[in-house]
């Protein structure tokens, strides 16, 4: 580094004398030396730096892809299973892009260093691309999936799954079409993942923003006031209601009357008799946002009970959801703590999943405006990952990180080359094939790597085999040993591995 | 976005009065605000942004996922057929992890805003991350592949494949093994991929660093310059000789005696003969880094010979790699062009694959700099992408962006209800299914639905259907139509969709 500091610096000195820079090249060279200095003062000054990933970040182990890996398969099967297709958008957007979308978390986004061009953020969601893809595409209608990391500039619990760099799986519907149905396929898709995954007891909760607008309205909240007061409601999930309603009184001046009314309305949940019952409301039946609300909710209802999914469905008053972009239903899927003696009712240990209706974030990108209506749901991998990750370890459960079928090894010295010429003929064949990367490896260290790795085969070459134009093939399990000839040996290995 | 500004803004007033906030809180109120503003600057302002991705990135359609996935699942097939494990790196590291890695390259890095906490820059490649995390783990052997996206600030040329936004294709092993056998092993896997591909005919080069500096000692150039008279060498692939002397002697102060030693070598390229001439050499042979370096070289052809491969590697003098880190074997495989008659010799048209052994770069990273020898092969999938987009483009071949084997259907009015109860149990038992959105459509856009998307069978109920307990199964590509007993709908739909 010091070197080509140096040769840097006589360059730009060069430069410098014989007059060829102009002052735009000239501040690039100093910028280039100071980046240099700094580089060197890294490297050679301290050179004790920090060996870790970012804060709120973690790398996955080989064991850990296999799991991660098994739960990705059970979320695409379920996306492919309900038509969608798949897309992928870059991991950051133009700044602007995200700008205006996320409300009170808009101040956790990443954004990138101004290192000339364009202003780049790193996605929040997949949900702002996903609408930006839709607007720059002129795309009125698609089903899709997108499964990629997301980032937060979030406080990080990475013990409950809390990271700043996150997978999302999102699977969306948009387009103009009759009410309730996509809503209704999003909530059956959360129902087959969580009922495939076996993570417990689950429940869904549906709630609508029209509702939750509506009900603002007849407590006497100010039109001004919805959203952020619809921050406070979401928080209902994590604080008791009498920290909710102060920060509404005395953080935000709402009054005191509608708190306690808006108190009232949001300790209800329940079913098709909960709908029933709010469309009787003398208030709420008067306001025609909770009345169209209520009315669709009553749709999806009937739609879940087709599907037969409404046992793990709860309308939850008190449902909100963060984000400023959903116009409709919304829903969010908690898995309950294991029924007890001791606990009255399952208490949630955390939601793994969340979406709703976002009808107006299309039509935000759109130079017209146009609109293009969306339902989507998001499956939030980290806690689910957190949860079946902790069950292997505590089962001690044996996870193989490799498919390998086979070992090509020897028993005896100076057959390195037989070895690679075997493994190669394999490989060839489409046999997942491993050998020892030594000369003359022990025939001992050999069938271990097998067993510590769980190699089921082990294809043995010796002078003896070799003159006879057989292979000895081991069987791991059971130390069977039986000829087999060179030949026959790819469809032997095959018929002994397939599953 | 007003409202909030005003809600904020009246907080942080009334927290200041109450003189409740300490100065930091102030300091980030007036942040917030600030933010705010901007942040309605550019919302009410101009409400014109421009709708793009950012520069030297892109979307992935449907289409072109398809086409990716089939070229990923190549890959990770040949990766787990030479039985890799997978890990996964966090998109972003500690700016210092990076720095001091990539030499000229490094000005290339993207950086993260300074938001507060840790320095942080977006991954440059899948090496370093990895090198990281062996060190961090205490890991001195493995052989496993990582797949992502990497980050460059380079300029990008799309058409070309050239982006900045890219996936790399990593295969590694890390370990002390025996001299060139795992070498050999990521060439045969070059070799494998491109193949598989189908690509057309393809040329891996590959050299040697120590045979390099060998030759940069025995043709005078000082220890000191080294690595960027290496980087000249480098660019000998886009430009001609003329211009890399030029550089090597106007620019970076190199004797035109020392350059021109230095052309002589670089223009030879051949195989084992070539390797065993040099080692007859009278400069080169006494050079004790190059005779090293020849003699790996030539056991590396002894192990392709037995691969079977070295038809397709030439042993190319002018091969340098731009990176830093390597210190053995490197290698890249290039595309030729088709062969015709105007043209003599094939030319190259783009690297694909690229890679080598960087024995200490887990060094760095070691608080006791202990070493971790390592050699590995990245495949650059965006131009192989570019090349297959290409040829469906021109093929007009159509591709199927969905799986789904079953349209649930009906001829007559009033049956969303039955419909959504038929596709529920198709769901449940497995089978993929999708239902148009609409609550009465016609037949003739159900059939005309599936022939877009390539739905092969429609499931058809109907008034005389339910009663009869059957449902009307269509065959989309011969129009047959056959009454099948409910129960035994899910069987047929596998047996006529099995491939």
């Amino acid at each position: 580094m010091a070197e080509e500091a140096a040769v840097a610096q006589a360059e730009a000195v060069r430069r410098l004398k014989h007059d060829k820079a102009d002052p735009d090249e000239i501040a690039k060279e100093v910028a280039k030396l100071l980046e240099m200095k700094a580089q060197l003062g890294g490297d050679e000054g301290k050179h004790k730096f920090v060996l870790k990933t970012p804060k709120g970040t973690r790398d996955y182990s080989p064991k850990q892809m296999a799991i991660r890996e098994k739960v990705f398969n059970a979320i695409i099967s379920c996306f492919k299973r309900h038509g969608a297709e798949v897309i992928d958008t870059p991991v950051f957007e133009l700044k602007e892009t995200l700008t205006g979308k996320y409300g009170e978390d808009s101040k956790l986004i990443y954004d990138l260093k101004d290192q000339g061009g364009e202003l780049l953020s790193l996605r929040y969601d997949l949900t702002v691309p996903f609408a930006r893809y839709l607007a720059m595409n002129k795309i009125t209608n698609i089903k899709r999936y997108h499964i990629a990391k997301v980032y937060r500039r979030d406080n990080p619990a990475m013990t409950r799954g809390r990271y700043r760099e996150f997978y999302q799986c999102d699977f969306d519907i948009a387009g103009q079409f009759d009410p309730m149905i996509p809503d209704a396929e999003c909530l059956k898709i959360a129902h087959e993942i969580l009922s495939d995954l076996q993570l417990g007891d689950f429940l869904i909760k549906v709630n609508d923003r029209r509702i939750l607008d509506g009900m603002f309205a007849v407590c006497g909240v100010p039109d001004s006031k919805f959203r952020t007061i619809c921050s406070s409601v979401d928080k209902l999930d994590k604080v008791p209601w009498e920290e909710v309603r102060s920060e509404m009184v005395e953080e935000k001046g709402l009054s005191p009357e509608a708190a306690d009314h808006i108190g009232e309305y949001v300790q209800l949940h329940g079913g098709l008799e909960l709908i029933e019952q709010l469309l009787q409301d003398p208030k709420l039946s008067q306001n025609k946002l909770a009345k169209e609300g209520l009315g669709d909710m009553k749709l999806l209802f009937e739609y879940l009970t087709l599907f037969g999914i409404t046992g793990k469905i709860s309308f939850d008053l008190s449902l909100a959801r963060g984000l400023d972009y959903y116009t409709g239903v919304i829903f969010e899927a908690v898995l309950l703590q294991q029924e007890n003696d001791h606990v009255e009712e399952p208490v949630s240990v955390g939601s793994v999943a969340g979406g709703g209706r976002y009808d107006g974030l299309v039509g935000m990108f759109d130079p017209k405006g146009r609109k293009v209506p969306c339902v989507g749901i998001s499956i939030g991998i980290e806690r689910i990952f957190s949860i079946l990750e902790q069950r292997v370890e505590a089962s001690e459960e044996k996870i193989r990180t490799t498919e390998t079928q086979v070992l090509v090894a020897s028993a005896q010295k100076k057959l390195l080359e037989e070895r690679l010429k075997l493994i190669a003929e394999l490989w060839d064949a489409g046999i997942k094939a491993e050998v020892l990367y030594k000369k003359n490896p022990k025939l001992l260290n050999q069938l271990q790597y097998c067993e510590d790795t769980g190699i089921p085969l082990v294809a043995i070459v010796g002078e003896q085999e070799l003159k006879d134009g057989v292979v000895k093939l081991r069987v791991v399990a059971t130390r069977e040993e039986v000829n087999v000839r060179r030949e026959n040996l790819v469809e032997e290995i095959r018929m002994r591995t397939s599953p």
